[in-house]
């Protein structure tokens, strides 16, 4: 349903941002990229290497903002083609409900996920991707790793801020949490 | 995870409020009530009789903003105790994914779902409630009709701003639209 | 999974079929297909004219029997392959879980969905499905119709035995119901 | 909508059961019971102490066969009754829909799920119980677990034939994997 007069998205300047996010919360989505077999089964999870807002460089899922005037359609869209690059081809989901929602906190005892800049709510997706992906823009490095090597210790402590749960979760929500 | 330096919501004064829904999307969530029989089967929705934002009184579900710092979890009680009344007892959902997201636009041709004061993403729960409801604060009514009736065009057209379509996103996902 | 050992798919003579569809509910899968966007909007829901179990020829969504040794996801592949041709190219969903649980009964007041020929369990998954599509072997026909089209009462009232209702649910778990 | 003539659930004699395992899937429900606080949170999960079909004495989820005749609803209940005691409040979800589909074969390769009886298709949900629960019948002892006790080493070792993962899916649906 989109419109000719559809809302454009509207960016903040960095000191209105600070401003709003020490009052609401923000809303945001993660994408769990996933290379899935022809019977939809989940093989491979995307983990980008990037720079996080705790300030460390570690693997981490397709996240972002949603920005006023944009829906989460669009918004996952953007994400993924900034994150995967141009030629990524995600296959969104028909259905708008996530398959979890992640609360980020600055406090860290609050629910597991954190976010030193703000408290957001994260709408979170499993996403099929097809064709070529690269790492565009702030990510360093992209790697697809088998569900078993996902959750295994040494993957799992290259992420912080609750971003190897939320890969546990995806994989449990594909049944392909081993 | 709760902790005693849990952030403290965040109520803001009504410009402050003004100023941040001009500039991001606002977390909101939805509660559809239902009266449900042994084994789980909806047998009543809930409807309130409301002033709504588009400044009709029309028949809603249970709605409002989360506040910054506060769970998703903790606003659903909040405002679920605050239209049902202090001996309502809500059921909520061990799992904390919404049946669907509603997107509320000020434009009424972006997605069907409209809030003439601001761009809102709202994670939509069916919530089974016991004890005795009534309307409190705001509500002037509220009514438990059949799944039966709240899809008739009688009621249906007493809900405004896409209200009648969460009713029946919800009866779906229960199983029980006719 | 899957492995050298694996049980092959057991098909059964008719009569030990009726033999123990008399004494167990069948295992069932219904697909309902669907074209999306590329941000995975449901565009287009596709029905089937079809010889149906209640002996009228109808519209219907993709369903079938799982077999004896057969996932799901193997079921769902071979019941779309069967039903739209082999130049379909469905995207099975990521998650094992249906959106809903449909329940036969040779009772027509018993769940709202019937197939006298027996009880059946079925697990309903919307599958958006890619290339060229044609009705093969017992279907008469392929429909692509939209959202508002399939709630139409014309449409509805092609659909027998509750399927009408399983397209309703369908478009509501994507946010699609009119 | 139960009616008058709803079919009366049918139970088969042993050599008949024996025979229809051998040639189709047969439909099964998981519950894994749990104790939520007043949001709804995840607290425990209890965990029975049973003779499994592999001939073990294991820890496991309250599992069982849906009959000929029985909707899904009544069969939780009955098996979730038999299990927990006659005084076990459950409260079955709003929606049909389970968590996640569960598929048992006999060849441990095909799944990671096994049942050496059966060919079985478990619809598995979780299920807040309320009231005093007691291994009733078959269950030898009932123990609620934390989250994090009941992904601890010594507890997932108690359990056979992929229980553990099904206790960490449902966790993880509840977004209280550890």
């Amino acid at each position: 349903m989109s419109s000719p007069t559809e809302t454009v998205p509207v960016w903040l300047p960095t000191d209105e941002l600070a401003h709003v996010r020490e009052r609401v919360p923000m809303v945001y989505v993660d994408a769990v990229p996933v290379r899935v077999d022809h019977l939809g089964r989940v093989e491979r999870v995307g983990l980008l290497l990037t720079s996080r807002p705790d300030g460390t460089i570690s693997r981490a899922v397709v996240s972002g903002r949603v920005l006023y005037g944009e829906t989460i359609r669009e918004s996952l869209w953007r994400h993924l083609a900034k994150d995967l690059g141009s030629e990524a081809e995600p296959q969104l989901p028909a259905s708008p409900a996530p398959f979890t929602v992640v609360e980020y906190f600055p406090d860290p005892q609050r629910s597991g996920f954190t976010d030193p800049r703000q408290h957001a709510v994260s709408l979170a997706y499993v996403v099929p991707v097809e064709g070529h992906c690269e790492p565009s823009q702030e990510a360093l490095d992209l790697t697809w790793v088998t569900p078993d090597e996902a959750v295994s210790e040494g993957v799992q402590q290259e992420m912080t801020g609750g971003q190897d749960r939320i890969v546990r979760l995806a994989l449990a929500h594909a049944g392909r949490l081993p």
